[in-house]
């Protein structure tokens, strides 16, 4: 089954201790898309600017892409500017300049209704919502959100939370939603606020989805995936959402959502999530094979299982 | 078969955001010993003062523990005092009276001589290498440390280093060592100062065990073992040298040190850890059944296992 994604394209400028680079394709909505891409048909809604090239837009068509939701504004793409430091976990904004995706407004093509799953990725909740309403009969909607939307705009958030069936967020803005320091608590605390699932990114450590009552077949204790212990994290950008990305297109992929095809999906977000941060920006996602998937999918299980 | 293991015994003045205790029975040998005793016979080498009466003592020998080689010294017992904030991963030290230890001289009981394990608790290594050169002919050498050994004896603790088989430390012990801020790359530098096999605890994370070159049997990927989404963790203290006593009882108890009973060994280390911390001190520690520690390790099987 297919999956829509709204949510940012961009151009990142950043720095790694790996190097540097200078407006080169980003955003969640593309690396969620190329990610998913693997696995299930990706539908993108999003807003570039005049800078943004058909060859940019070709990285995503060569991975089968539709890109029709992609509109084109006057002005420029959404711009990041930020540098990673040893610890690659924590990035610095130096600069944003939000552009064209300032006054976004989503615009879904009449051919993407069709589609059963869904990805609110990191955008202002009041959209995030509005897309949702707009597809209200799909099977499954996933969401992100982040800190500036936590602190600043906690109604409009509030509202989203009820709304989606699996929130993917990280360590800290699972502490900062919940305002608990313990993350199991602050986990049944935001399950509380309306997501059936809630899968909590815990960088280099892995992520825990977290379930709620009842709603999913096959029981309800969480289940952890591990990161793979990667040498060199060239340019941790976007591992987030290439994350997402596999977690949702596996799902789409399979169609059941289940207990048992939530726990692959954990193991194929973090798989690609590995692949996102080998080389700078969405390079890496752009040549992979589903064989190379498969082979780190199974490292995954050797890293964990028993037997 | 049985395991020795030197450390401190001591009294412990915390502080958590569950409540306080005064002068209740602690110290890295204590928590080593009562978690390897559900695995395995131990035999416990280390010093007390005027103070620890045989109260304190008979909860080691409760759990069948040899305390033979407890000297008894003219003095005070170790005494630490600390506390935990709301990020229970970070113990405060507000005082640390040495007394007795700070002349500690490590005697090894003849009857102790049988044993194929060693555990060096984190001691100054300039003992921990001399213990383990009196016991040159066990099976299986574990060892600690901590950042006052890494930072101010680097010498003494390289000598360590290269005389033990597993090294069990923090991953901010193993990046200090390593002076890498990459936890993988730390991990492969530190096993080039000598250890096989290094374990790194995360704490809430889990524990990851990495290994050397070709020296244990069913090859040499890392190992990752999680940790139990606690809701409440009520006093954090011991965690490591829990997890340390089910890592190297488990492996005491199976005879054989291969990567099969090792990966088994970290899922113990992990499972006692996580009980150590459901109560103040060494309470839960004291009470627990074989069966107890067996459901909880199904628990973590269904954690991380796929099928």
């Amino acid at each position: 089954m297919s999956i829509v994604v709204v949510g940012s394209v961009a151009f990142d400028t950043l720095q790694t201790p790996y190097g540097k680079r200078e407006k080169i394709l980003g955003g969640a909505a593309t690396y969620f898309s190329l990610s998913a891409s693997y696995f299930t048909d990706v539908r993108v809604v999003a807003v570039v600017g005049e800078d943004f090239s058909s060859d940019h837009e070709a990285v995503m068509k060569k991975r089968g892409i539709d890109t029709r939701g992609i509109q084109h504004a006057k002005g420029k793409t959404f711009h990041w500017t930020g540098e990673y430091g040893e610890n690659v976990n924590e990035a610095k904004t130096l600069n944003t300049e939000l552009n064209v995706f300032e006054t976004f407004q989503p615009q879904i093509p009449n051919e993407y209704y069709g589609s059963q799953f869904l990805f609110l990725a990191n955008i202002d909740p009041v959209l995030q919502t509005r897309v949702r309403d707009a597809m209200l009969g799909v099977k499954l909607v996933g969401g992100d959100t982040m800190n500036y939307w936590i602190k600043d705009h906690r109604q409009n958030l509030g509202k989203m939370l009820e709304r989606v069936d699996v929130l993917l967020i990280n360590d800290t803005e699972a502490k900062m939603l919940a305002d608990d320091n313990s993350l199991p608590r602050a986990a049944h605390k935001v399950l509380g606020f309306g997501p059936r699932a809630l899968v909590i990114k815990h960088g280099e450590y892995g992520a825990t989805i977290f379930f709620g009552g009842g709603q999913f077949e096959g029981g309800h204790h969480p289940f952890r995936a591990p990161a793979l212990p990667l040498d060199e994290v060239r340019d941790p950008t976007g591992a987030g959402d290439s994350f997402a990305g596999g977690f949702m297109g596996y799902l789409a992929s399979q169609g059941e959502v289940t207990r048992r095809t939530m726990k692959h999906a954990m193991f194929y977000g973090s798989v690609m999530g590995s692949f996102a941060v080998e080389q700078f920006g969405t390079e890496r996602l752009q040549s992979l094979t589903r064989e190379e998937i498969d082979q780190r999918f199974n490292i995954f299980r050797e890293l964990t299982h028993l037997d």
